[in-house]
């Protein structure tokens, strides 16, 4: 019964990989998608709006209610230098058509939020694939409301220091550094991360890849055309394909498949820091004293995971 | 005619020093105070609430509407050490009676500045003389609200790196950094500060603080019993009398009279720092290109200031 | 034949650790150890000179001179506050008698270490085994006295963010961390560094522990009396057995037996940081596109390393 | 009598200012110059000591060891970007011919300055008229060494938080804020710094620098030389002739006609920071609870300085 399944908000960035994670999320039994909340980071929050318009086009899912958030940083910046995605964020793929914006929600992401944790108490699954600030922002303006949160996911941050972005900081922690922060010291429901040391080691093989994209179907073909450019130049530089967002959905999905270790810890994020602005700083040996405030993803069942993608790549008709 | 003075919303954290120049502000023929918003600072937020009604009680005032702001500081910092201004932040005076709190409005402090700019473009003034918390959550939830503000005044800050907590920051800066550093960068209405050195190098010799408490009155009384021990503490150190929220009061109130210099330039606050966390950054020689941001006021005619606080004492019948 | 043995400077703080990798080296027909420099760490540099004349008593190799060095890290720090090695860095065990102080060498370290360099360039390794006050200040005199070493081994810094003194960095590194970062930066010898993590996961078990104290001989004596305090504080813990100083010597000793996994990168310090001082920052995917400095072993072979205390244990008779 | 005078070093970056200061205190009957110790700064090490021996050159005097120092900053940094003096840091003057750097002392700085102050303890003053390095290493190296001084003046750094080169950071503490915070912290002699702040607010006008410059003289023609390139710049700029280390040693040469105030505080550099890195931080309300450790020069007399310059020129027949 879809009356059954958790309500989840999802607050994207509208990247290449969150549009497959959506797919993902979409398609659960589990979880039934109540709104996406949009912040800036791989573009600017008018274009991410925009691409998750065109994502949901792609799903037939425009009647998903979608609301804007920050336009920028908790400290102001606003565009961040990262082609890798494309300028739009999306792949620049031309050939999806530009969506009608008139369809966006007028309430602010941050207000929306707050008021529907109000009117579903403890019923609330929220999903943060993108930069926190729209997450820190409510909790500025209403600092409970994560008391009436079912739960948190986020993709972000990092656990041993690796980066993607600088040296020592993952993306969507190091967009918004103080975002991160404050979502990790003031969130105070059951709260779930993957970060980068996860993604980086469990993608799929160029070979898994192609099955992948092997499928028709309207999402798969979605898929295959925003992927293309950040895909030509992965193989280029010799890289791995490596998704993020779509760790997160798998081990929402299927926790007891595709979890195989998780750690209960203090972490934190740095905000300081020549080199280190932005990295997560995870309380290992208790030297801080403080309560564990995160269960972080450690090990996942590499195969289980290719095997989620795949499923939702079939289940594209 | 009241309806053309200037609409004024006063953003404090309920300190001694905040009641005189509140006291000042509800004096002026102006200004139009329409409505005061808290912020934790000197106290938690909800004994600034009861502050701020204690301070209207004295001052016959209890019309005005009076809204709740940040319970914590940007990055989550609840109570501040600093036992100066007592416990509750208002002197610990004991013959204050507890005010009526189910008076407080229900919206939020970030909410209603939203709502009351809208409702009254480039009409409204924002005087600020507690941390910034209040200003820099509502610049995050709707960066361009400043635009419709007429215009913002700020107590808060130095110039010359002289501290007041720290050896390098003044108390309001410091008791927020990040939201400080939101609001010199964001702001886009012209905004005037009054640092600490001004405050520090103009204070009033002792004998004229008694000749101001002299004086009979509701609020002179009011004053001179939550004064009573900073002032004791004061003198016991050999310090000066040195109100700080009093003096943006007089700028505001009688700018050709009181201000003999200010200089524009553009300010911001240093995050960073092991000594320097919360200083403001002057950039007196532009060395970093930037446009001006701020008025600073550098000069005041002691004088004519110590007239405006007598002026405020005898008006108090 | 000793004279073809490699020349060896070992710079260490004097502690519990330090004293069977100094047993390690001695034992060692590869390495001639030519000099022992002092350095404060675990106590002051005063003490770590009859820590170390304490340890060359115990393996009758006074004859080996001793140099006292850096009283203070490089920004001046002096003590550190780390009782777990006993206030006197050694233990504070009562039983070794105090050594005479009077054969302490008077040349200071830094002028002995960069003289050898010139007397014997390209001969002599170093081997770094306490915080890297002397290397930094030697470098800061001769810039170029680096050139002049064969090598540098260096147990220090961790390359997963993993601390063991802070929650984010290695006791030899936070010690003083601009000296790391001196010595990282600017080595200009083949560099290659034992970090945290490897001590962490390959420690012997308690049982393996006691097997090498089961053995008599002067050595293995003074090795049970000065970890008593550190062993049964480990053990009252839940702590495993972590001797830090000699997985470094068994890495110098057996290169192709213990080592399992290096990796050539560029690594550095961070200096800024709330959380981070200190910790080491390593470049995995050439972000910062430097040149690698460092290599560091990332895997040994747990078996060999406790084979290599054995024998030294054994070979004490 | 001449061997009545003090014994003074002057440690310089050797730049255009550094040779009129030179100048003045070859002229002193006070103090009898006994070498000069050379330090990277405006230019390289090896350029600054050819621009010393210039100088030298020019006022007679190559009898006066010159000894070359620290090639590199504490944390390693080499050349600083500021064309102001010259790509050589002496105005880039060809008329003045190359010295014979075969007259160059082969003692490095460090031991020098070492190895003096104990031949004569007690006897000797340091004038650092350049980035502290040189003084920062000794400390390293010889922590005691600064014991022995007579006393050490010091042009550097500032106290009002006013930058000449960042936004809040002086040239000299930011050429090497971490010799800079190693000087302040841990000399032991009684020390004077004259500021930014003192040479920004006194310098001579236009008129007056033109009259310096009328006269003839081998030294006044060098350094009408050398100015060419900076005094053109200046005026281009609408900048003012603003000397630096003339001010320290007028100071020195004349202290109770020149110095009008001091300040007696404790002080030290800012090393975080993202703005503030190289500031000085001065405690003047005692918050730190920390011993004075540095006197300030705050007044100087206007005219008796550029008396002390006019001096020096008429001097030069
Ligand atoms: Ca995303
Ligand atoms: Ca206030
Ligand atoms: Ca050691
Ligand atoms: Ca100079």
């Amino acid at each position: 019964m879809a009356t059954q399944r958790k309500k989840l908000i999802i607050d994207t960035d509208g990247g290449v990989d969150d549009a497959q994670a959506i797919f993902m999320m979409l398609d659960s039994t589990v979880y039934d998608v109540i709104g996406f909340t949009c912040v800036r980071g791989n573009s600017g929050v008018n274009q991410v709006v925009r691409n998750v318009l065109k994502i949901l086009t792609a799903a037939d899912k425009l009647s998903i209610p979608v609301y804007a958030g920050c336009a920028f940083s908790i400290l102001g910046q606003h565009v961040i230098q990262n082609s890798y995605q494309g300028v739009d964020g999306l792949g620049d793929c031309q050939s999806a058509e530009e969506p009608d914006v008139s369809i966006l929600q007028r309430e602010a992401a941050t207000d929306v939020i707050i008021r529907l944790t109000k009117e579903h108490p403890g019923e609330i699954t929220l999903m943060c694939i993108g930069p926190l600030t729209n997450l820190a922002t409510a909790l500025k303006v209403d600092p409970d409301f994560s008391c009436r949160l079912r739960d948190c996911y986020i993709m972000g941050g990092n656990y041993y220091g690796k980066g993607n972005i600088t040296v020592s900081a993952e993306f969507n922690f190091h967009a918004d550094p103080e975002a991160a922060y404050i979502a990790l010291e003031q969130l105070r429901c059951p709260t779930t991360l993957v970060g980068w040391e996860v993604c980086e080691e469990n993608g799929p093989t160029w070979d898994q890849y192609h099955q992948l994209r092997s499928f028709s179907g309207k999402r798969n073909q979605f898929l295959k055309a925003i992927e293309q450019k950040p895909v030509a130049f992965s193989i280029k530089q010799g890289w791995n394909y490596s998704p993020a967002d779509e760790f997160l959905a798998a081990c929402m999905l299927s926790p007891s498949e595709v979890v195989m270790e998780t750690k209960h810890v203090y972490a934190t994020v740095e905000l300081g820091g020549k080199l280190t602005y932005g990295q997560m700083v995870v309380d290992w040996n208790k030297v801080l004293k403080k309560e564990p405030n995160l269960t972080i993803v450690t090990k996942i069942d590499k195969d289980t995971f290719f095997t989620a993608l795949l499923n939702t790549a079939k289940s594209d008709i």
